[in-house]
């Protein structure tokens, strides 16, 4: 692997899983590939699972992570490529990201969208200055439209708790007050095409995901319908793809319930988090039998450790 | 020891004061306990010296430690149970503790109190909510009503300077113009009713601690009659805990200066730091030959790893 | 060495870049010289390569960094003496510093100055109190009035890139909106002229620099004559020394083209950055072949290295 922005970095994602799953079993293992190497990961947003487990992740094969708020800790950052800096932007992208790679062998970066310019946020404007300057593999902390470490995180749960060959995973949408991106369902999308899952996307209308990440996936505005017989239901907020950033209706009847639940195979509930308790989720599922969201939250070290370790095997 | 929360998580304080002066002699005898294991310091408020002093305790027994103020680089945490978060916090500490406890061996975690309800602050809501949802062993790294990594350092620092077999230790009220928690009195007061020592708490009228802590201990408001013949004096500030946060009086003469410390037997004077100086605490002391502040400071290392050895001994 | 605060704290500076030099070839060569070692790394100002480019020094010679913006993480600080702390500051400088250097082998330091009172800058009031009051080995990581750290990287660059033996280097004055301080001209000033270069700084009337850091330069204020013949060119802003921190015209015109380096020979460009670009150094220059402040910026690792194996060398 020679960076990791998307699945489409991916060889083989049914290997990556694998080796997750063996990682999760011998975390120690392979501490020699990581020997003096170093990973640098850049915050623009908020984190908590991901920087403490790519940090974990990076300590289990012996490499070094400098961690960097960079907007808070550096120089506030320019991204117009052009610009007269006589505002209030202090250093461009395209030094800091090439500065970085001088110092680290792999660099993470965190970008969230803005959620006012599609084409802006679609085209990973200030992501892609990352990767295109910082002369270094780079590993997507979540980008504007992506969010490929929870993916595969998520895969790897499937993965380990699925009862049959085939499972139904059901991305269900649900309410929230703020706009939020689309990183994590596009990801999820993304992923789940490339498994061999049966997937369902349901959304209230005027949520439909871009095409682009749900070609494969049979999409319906009936979530209970979506929701019968589903072995997996993966619980997100997002915002409309079109208009872009907007929020077309709250539709709180949307968060789902035991009593919804009851339709399904015995579903586990998934959830990248943070989640908000009782808008997008209910304590009872949460604190319920259905829930994996903590295990699913500590999948992101095997994750994230499968990735680093490719990576060191490639340079 | 299972956790490090107060002195009740100790079976024997002496022992691990011999445990501290050893470790301080030899720091870097026990890097195999540490190996692959990593201590997770959540912050909700600010740290200097245990942030630091954590960190290199960690280090010095081979261990990792990863670093995270939570509220800045996490999410707003939400700590009502039942809430629907629908305001402007994003995560509940329920989510938050359990999953950080999936990254992490150990949990430090501070968090100070409000301030303004007595019932909660003393039933510890938040901290408790760590030590019950993330799983692993924790460490108190000053909660609402306790800062037990201090205590043991003051006491390492008593045990290293006293001059008699059981010296006479003060715990002397300051003044200051901000209402501070308890918490550092409160367990000062705590540890040295365990301690083989004549303990003497005093301050003004009105700034009784709760009883709690103070069981075995000789409570007056007279000062002068309380140092007399003191080998060790504690410096410390702390707001009323009936009516509960209040300053009933500045009592600015309760600023200890080289005349009131005459009347001991050449007495220590110690602080936990940070301090106000020429508030609390006067230049003519805190640069002196009486005040042994930075090297209690310094004992705050030997107290974490002593600590952090105990509990990588017990899993 | 033993300390690192300014040119003055080497003793052979060709030995120094030799030394750096021979680290960026095999840079893990002394991690047993580290081991166990610890240094600190205190912000009171934003920090992008100083911060990463010396945790990543660190590391290679197998030590520990721990890393405090100790403005935003600790507590704020009180800087003068005798003050009468019941304001807003809550811990002072003496403390702060000496409690550092208890759980630290060396403490690095970043301050920058106010540009207000130019007496207490070039006193170097805030840095000299961590020197005096740490008790342990103070490396520069920019105080008010000097940049050590990227003054070595610059000589490093320069020995590296050089043509001819002894290279004539200008300092340029650069335009910006915000008055700057003069640290990185007076130090990068400083470090020519021990080094073995022809020197020469320009910049428009009115922006003097103080002539502690400039002896031996030849100073003018045409800068096509300065840059006629140079093998590199030095591109910085800085605030006048009298009227201090004033500025004395803009100066749009000094901004370096392409154009103007046609009298050069073929001459690198540098900068220490952050830079903004089109108002202190053109786009056509930043992104052609003259300049080198990408590698400049990447020598910062092995200034700092050189730099700590020399003080590791001395404890």
């Amino acid at each position: 692997m020679k960076q990791f922005t998307s699945v489409h970095d991916v060889t083989d994602i049914n290997a990556l899983v694998t080796e997750a799953l063996a990682l999760k079993k011998d975390p120690y293992a392979f501490q020699h590939l990581g020997k003096n190497k170093t990973i640098g990961l850049v915050f623009l947003n908020p984190s908590l699972r991901t920087r403490m487990s790519t940090q974990k992740a990076a300590l289990n094969l012996g490499m070094n992570a400098m961690v960097l708020n960079i907007d808070k800790e550096g120089w506030a950052l320019e991204l117009q490529d052009g610009a007269i800096m006589n505002g209030t932007t202090v250093e461009h992208v395209r030094e800091a990201a090439a500065v970085l790679g001088q110092y680290v062998d792999f660099l993470g970066v965190r970008s969230f969208p803005g959620l006012k310019d599609r084409e802006e946020d679609y085209s990973e404007t200030i992501f892609n200055k990352f990767v295109e300057y910082c002369g270094v593999p780079v590993v997507s902390l979540e980008s504007a439209t992506r969010h490929p470490l929870q993916s595969l995180a998520d895969l790897i749960t499937i993965t380990e708790l699925k009862k049959v060959e085939q499972p139904k995973v059901v991305l269900t949408w649900a309410p929230h007050i703020k706009a939020l991106p689309q990183a994590v369902p596009n990801s999820f999308a993304e992923w789940m095409c490339h498994a061999d899952v049966d997937f369902v996307i349901t959304h209230p209308e005027g949520y439909a995901l871009s095409e682009e990440f749900t070609k494969n996936a049979t999409i319906t505005h009936n979530q209970q319908e979506a929701l019968a017989g589903a072995d997996f239901v993966y619980v997100k907020n997002w915002s409309a793809y079109e208009p872009y950033g907007e929020m077309p209706g709250s539709h709180e009847d949307w968060m789902l319930t035991n009593q919804m639940l009851e339709a399904t195979n015995d579903a586990k509930v998934m959830h990248c988090l943070p989640v908000r308790r009782n808008l997008e989720l209910s304590d009872e599922i949460l604190d319920g039998p259905h829930s994996v969201v903590i295990h699913e939250a500590g999948n992101r070290v095997w994750a994230a450790q499968a990735v680093l370790k490719q990576l060191l095997e490639s340079i």
